[in-house]
């Protein structure tokens, strides 16, 4: 790691499976180096306070193993489809958000568009053109699986390329 | 406190207001008294991340204070009217089940509807009528203001009830 470069943390959240990837970058060089990705899956015969209780626990070690500097989520949707499964959602992201201010780290908000846009081009691409992006961007084998994990490598990606070219 | 009986905490969480409140009931006898009762005020013009420590910090504070034995609070509504503000409203249910798991409190949920009917008989009081029927059954000499406090007595008193009564 170069002296000014940077760890960001993306999180994609959920009760079932939350995406994170930790990317590095440096300002002034859009050059991002994928550090680790991987989803966190919680029980789901676990009660919801429970799940949350894991989901804690395996942030808190994924900053602590990863040491990131600064942690980006997508923002909320202006509108959904399946309210009661967005406000579960809000559960998994109100304790994301509380570990990664807990932690120190600012947390940077990005719209969905914005993070597809910055990194497909468009702003409408389908889950299966977000991995396949990820892994052309990052040089991977294969595309992330499941789609989770490739939306939270996106979400780092245009947190990273914000920090480093300023758009 | 007698020996079998149990503190409740009732909880109705917000990002502006959490109304808290804590009931002591004893299995089999149904004489409800109010420990305590009041509001986390979070501060509007702080992030959501900042805002969930808060709360966190203060959810802690109470529960180290007034040492309950378990915690209630409303399930989940099927329908909401204002999506988003319900989502942000599951970012500080998400932190207060949290910290209840995390206390090792076990969680009772109640229906909105079954709140208002156990306390008012029946399931479709108005915040003024909830605020009456906690006055009268608690003998407060006003109605507890703002309303999230009466909401928060009020499934703490529901809970408490089921405890007592089995109903």
């Amino acid at each position: 790691m170069t002296a000014d470069a940077v760890r960001i943390l993306g999180i994609d959240p959920g009760l079932r499976l939350t995406g994170y990837a930790v990317v590095e970058a440096a300002p002034g060089r859009w050059d991002p180096a994928l550090v680790e990705a991987g989803v966190i899956r919680l029980d789901a015969d676990a009660s919801v306070e429970r799940r949350l209780v894991q989901l804690r626990d395996d942030v808190r070690e994924v900053i602590a193993e990863l040491r990131p500097g600064r942690g980006a989520v997508e923002t909320l949707f202006a509108h959904v489809k399946h309210p009661r499964t967005a406000i579960l959602m809000g559960h998994a992201r109100g304790v994301i958000l509380l570990e990664l201010a807990a932690a120190g780290l600012p947390v940077g908000q990005l719209t969905a568009t914005a993070v597809k846009k910055s990194l497909t081009g468009g702003g409408h691409a389908s889950k299966g053109q977000v991995q396949r992006a990820v892994q052309s961007q990052l040089g991977l084998a294969a595309p992330p699986e499941p789609p989770d994990v490739a939306d939270a490598i996106a979400i780092a990606l245009c947190a990273g390329r914000r920090l480093a070219t300023g758009r």
